[in-house]
């Protein structure tokens, strides 16, 4: 999955729980799961055209909510942030078990790596 | 201001964008800027009651957003997260400078703690 709707996926992990039930399943079903129209139209025995009118007003909606937000572009920077801390605390716990030897500097080390990581998932 | 002003507050911050300009507005000068309903009232020429009204609807929306969304509590984790990350890089610092002296080591805490609070504003 890439592109849009890699992004039309994370919107919904965010925003889903405004939808509608209808229109958060179908965008479910359409972006993660891969079924096509037709197989979502015969799970709720409507037409393919009703399926992609609930997945378009879906979107538009999370869309818009990104738009009002903009939570998911925040949540990409403190992740990206994240990943620029837990890069550099194993690049330390490297430098420390080559010259310094120190379980003191470790622990620290550790402490940042283990709650950037936790933070991250 | 404290416990729920403090709290609506942060639900305005994060959430206020799906109010309509007058329930914004009315949080916003009730609990940011302290006005009491008369005053606000008198703003918008409209009665004590209808300013109430607004604040009490807007409230609970925000409240239903977060019950639904739950980003506030999730931001608090993160800051708390990086607040440790903040301290445990700057009691790095101090190791370093009492005991390594060393520039490479320092570099990487900063880069560390520096990525951790810009995260943090």
């Amino acid at each position: 999955m890439k592109g849009k709707n890699l992004y039309i996926s994370t919107l919904l992990d965010f925003y889903g729980d405004i939808l509608t039930d209808r229109q958060r399943e179908a965008i479910d079903f359409y972006y993660n799961k891969d079924l096509s129209l037709a197989e979502i139209a015969e799970q709720y025995s409507i037409s393919r055209q009703g399926v992609r009118d609930s997945i378009k007003r879906g979107e538009a909606q999370l869309l818009n909510m990104e738009e009002r937000l903009g939570l998911v572009a925040h949540f990409r920077d403190v992740h990206s942030g994240l990943d620029t801390i837990i890069r550099a605390a194993k690049e330390l716990e490297l430098m420390n078990s080559r010259q310094f030897n120190s379980s003191e500097l470790l622990e620290k080390i550790q402490l940042i790596r283990e709650t950037a990581e936790e933070l991250s998932n």
